[in-house]
């Protein structure tokens, strides 16, 4: 049996535009022998619908989508197995439904059982969970189904599971031959390898073959890295698919097995960094061209961030697509716009320079009765910052296009970021990106364009200029110091001593920007969409209130 | 028997302030003479605690709360019942409990059954759900003990029930004789009267007494309006607390009923309209001094919605706590600024004037080089909202304070307002109110402070004021067109043709509206939080993606 692995890049919403590319992939797959053409979950609804799954008529939709699919594909020898969002009886609620299409029909169909509802999923508030799998017949072999989340319970493999049911065991124990896993499982760093050594344990322990399909593509804040694989009953792996790429791989079920693995299967860390550097601009890409763009403007303060967010925005769009703009202000140095010039020219996308300085004064005029007697404060520098980010959808709404904003996670966390200012744009590409990971993936960066993120920038103290001789380390622990305390308090969410003594830093330190970040949630609650990129990012998988005081 | 319901206002995360209130109350409760002092779902935590409750140690540290409040209480006659969150034994989970505390010890236990998930709830992303309860028995009586949903599932009462359990027949079949409903059910237009209709069909059912208690407080989006009660079994009112307020009322369950109903039992919509305004100036009163703040800043821009926002923040905070702003720009007309003026006199709110337009010209200079042979478009207009909103923030960051934005629902709905202009501040006092109910608030608020809001600001054509002649009906359909579509789309998410035929408009209006909200999502993503007063309101109950392409 030949199996094509339909790793595809799907739009939220857009029922037709998915449903043709499904089609048109089962066509390439007929043409290649395959007698399986295997699509991820809620392939015809891209990932995640989010409420559209509630919206009257929505899996109606799907399902209609899913019966003119079966209708078009009836001539093909390879039948169709792919993930849709379906009706369901339960009120308020649509299903996760797996449909196995041949000859015209609807041959088998299955909800997914398992729903995961923590993180970035919310399928409980969307979905009924389906109720014991049955082995689907084909081809001689014994298929057992499941969607994403319900290969992810084997009591052997994780040391505490979620939930009482295991998919994979009922199915197994009804004698299926065959695992077929179609999902959509978002990105991290750190996340190929994980899901390869999963179901490499699972295919030993029920000595069973299996094959794991994924969605590719971004999708607002969650990036699917595709890296679709299969593997022998002894875990060996049998196939491979693009990361960050659509690709249609075909894999022979009883074929021989392959040992090459795609990615660093031992701890590589500058693989995976550059993995992370392709998720973000594919990331970034399919943002801006999904909500139908092609043009971005980028401040280029002359620091890392925007320089990072340069190079992977030209990446992303080519660089005719994007501009960057140089705003010095009174506060700016001289060599700050020579390296934002400089990456700029190195990259070969657009370049502007607009002085904030004429408009600042003038501001201050306006403000000077009222701010009498008043010393300086942030008022001052976040005006400068505001000023900024107007300047930049002025641009934006004048020429179209969208403003990417150049943040890192770490500035957000502690809300060193002006809101309505540098926060400003459609999408935050590195809002997840610790600031000392921004300095290994300029790295990557510059290994693709040698020399556009200058020396300068990659050594000088960061500042945000917006006051006389200003350093991030006036306000701000050094990063090296900030961004393990960071990761423990927001990734891992541990408790404060744990944290100082695993840091070896004071436990008044680490309560301190513990308290930076509590505070500092109305600014995120504000925040453009960020590309996830680490386990635990800001925006729609972490939901804190605002006006709170619990002390951890 | 005596029950004091005690409806109080906690602050989310706050253990230690939120356990010393219920003490104070249920020693209160103890001088009355009560037997039982009920108190809300979640008392000690907060609703909504939101990630709050997966944090390493939450649940610990209120179970922490919960056995010193037993012995701090153990001297009292009067067992406590309260809401907490507990420790569960499923991994990733807590468990959302009410307990009963008598003489220093717990005597009885339960969790939550029904786990809401759907709108502004995510129970099952928190909560292990509980088994069958158990009736407590407790002076005499026999006790059924729910938390909120739990008694929102009667197979009679609604014309399609959520769950297949129904805990309050589970109660009744053991002999249950008074019904106990904590809980923490958020405030909408028309809310108060649909809960004691359900209790009392309940009551009746089952032929047995019945109380509910409520929080009451703002929590960010959320607004608990109290309005506890307590039935006969015949559902005949026992006692009622106040809406909007702390209250603590006591309850002789087996005492003669009282047939007074405190809120219009009837459709009054001027009597719902006075319950919105009160919900408006509980939420914003709440947010800002729950974030720490008592000043705040409003943009005054002579319309009505600036003038509402005014008048309620006056209520909420007192006039020495509000300052208006009023920032004309190029295309303000002179009545604009007489009639914030006058809005602020009336109500003895600060008041300052700060021109943008010098400000305005000299960007628009920075800009010419960029923009050189291009006609002006909407990049302008929002310029002069972004200045505006600069300056409310340069005041804030000054001197202390948040701003409130005034937007209304409607024009967050189409995308007619600006992020980062208009949509700047840390609250949206009106966000989920239309426009056409705007006005009807603009009247509840003239009630209170009579001539506050001049007729001129009720009649004159709605403007933006960003451009010459400019008028919202040269972009948008009358609002008494606009808000039915509306309403319908968003919170009924009815499908376009629905809509059309139940407005009497053409579908291609409607669809265009449509099409208006679903690309206006960004805006919203990057909105203040708003406070709920319909039954839907952009913000955590309402959860759409950006990059989709959905038509309905």
């Amino acid at each position: 049996m030949r199996l094509a692995l339909a790793q595809a890049n799907f739009t939220v919403g857009d029922l037709t535009g998915n449903s043709e590319k499904i089609l048109r992939l089962a066509r390439k797959a007929d043409a290649l022998g395959a007698d399986l053409a295997v699509f991820p979950e809620l392939a015809v609804a891209g990932y995640p619908p989010l409420d559209l799954v509630t919206t009257a008529g929505f899996p109606e939709a799907c399902e209609a989508q899913v019966r003119r699919l079966a209708q078009r594909s009836a001539a093909l020898r390879t039948a169709i197995v792919l993930g849709f969002c379906g009706v369901s009886a339960e009120p308020g609620k649509a299903s996760n439904c797996v449909a196995c299409v041949h000859s015209g029909q609807i041959v088998h169909r299955q909800a997914k059982a398992l729903l995961p509802t923590y993180d970035v999923f919310d399928e409980a508030r969307y979905f009924e969970s389906g109720s014991t799998p049955a082995v689907w017949n084909f081809g001689g072999a014994r298929i057992g189904l499941t969607i994403c989340e319900d290969a992810w319970n084997d009591k052997q493999f994780w040391e505490r599971t979620r939930y009482s049911r295991d998919p994979v065991e009922e199915l197994a124990s009804q004698g299926a031959d065959l695992l077929l896993n179609i999902s959509a499982s978002p990105f991290h760093a750190g996340r190929r390898q994980f899901r390869l050594r999963m179901f490499r344990a699972l295919a030993a322990r029920h000595a069973i073959r299996a094959a794991f399909v994924n969605q590719v593509g971004g999708n607002d804040q969650l990036i699917f890295d595709g890296s679709s694989f299969a593997v022998d009953g002894t875990g060996r792996l049998g196939a491979t698919a693009a990361s960050f790429d659509e690709d249609l791989v075909c894999w022979d079920v009883t074929g021989g097995a392959r040992m090459d693995s795609p990615w660093p299967g031992r701890a590589d860390s500058d693989g995976e960094l550059a993995a992370v550097y392709e998720a973000l601009v594919l990331g970034t890409r399919d943002y801006v061209t999904k909500c139908g763009f092609r043009d971005v403007f980028v401040g280029m303060s002359g620091g890392i961030d925007s320089a990072l967010t340069a190079v992977i925005a030209s990446d992303a769009l080519g660089p005719r697509h994007v501009t960057g703009v140089a705003m010095p202000g009174p506060y700016s140095s001289d060599g700050s716009l020579v390296d934002a010039r400089h990456t700029a020219e190195a990259l070969g996308i657009g370049f502007k320079t607009i002085e904030i300085t004429p408009v600042y004064d003038r501001f201050l005029k306006q403000l000077a009765p009222s701010f009498a007697g008043m010393p300086p404060n942030t008022a001052e520098e976040n005006l400068q910052a505001r000023l900024r980010g107007s300047v930049l959808m002025a641009l934006a709404n004048k020429f179209g296009g969208l403003v990417l904003t150049t943040g890192n996670k770490s500035e957000l966390a502690v809300g060193y970021c002006t809101i309505y200012g540098d926060m400003c744009g459609g999408l935050a590409v590195i809002s997840d990106v610790p600031k000392t990971m921004a300095y290994k993936l300029a790295g990557v960066g510059n290994r693709r364009h040698p020399g556009a993120i200058p020396e300068s920038v990659l050594t000088k103290p960061p500042s945000a200029e917006l006051r006389p001789d200003q350093k991030d380390s006036d306000s701000l622990p050094r990063y090296e110091v900030l961004d393990p305390i960071l990761q423990a308090y927001v990734e891992e969410s541990l408790p404060v001593a744990e944290i100082a003594e695993r840091v070896g830093q004071p436990a008044e330190l680490v309560r301190e920007i513990a308290r930076m970040v509590d505070r500092n949630e109305y600014k995120r609650q504000q925040a453009a969409p960020g590309l996830r990129v680490t386990s635990k990012a800001f925006g729609m998988g972490r939901r804190y209130p605002i006006a709170q005081r619990y002390v951890r």
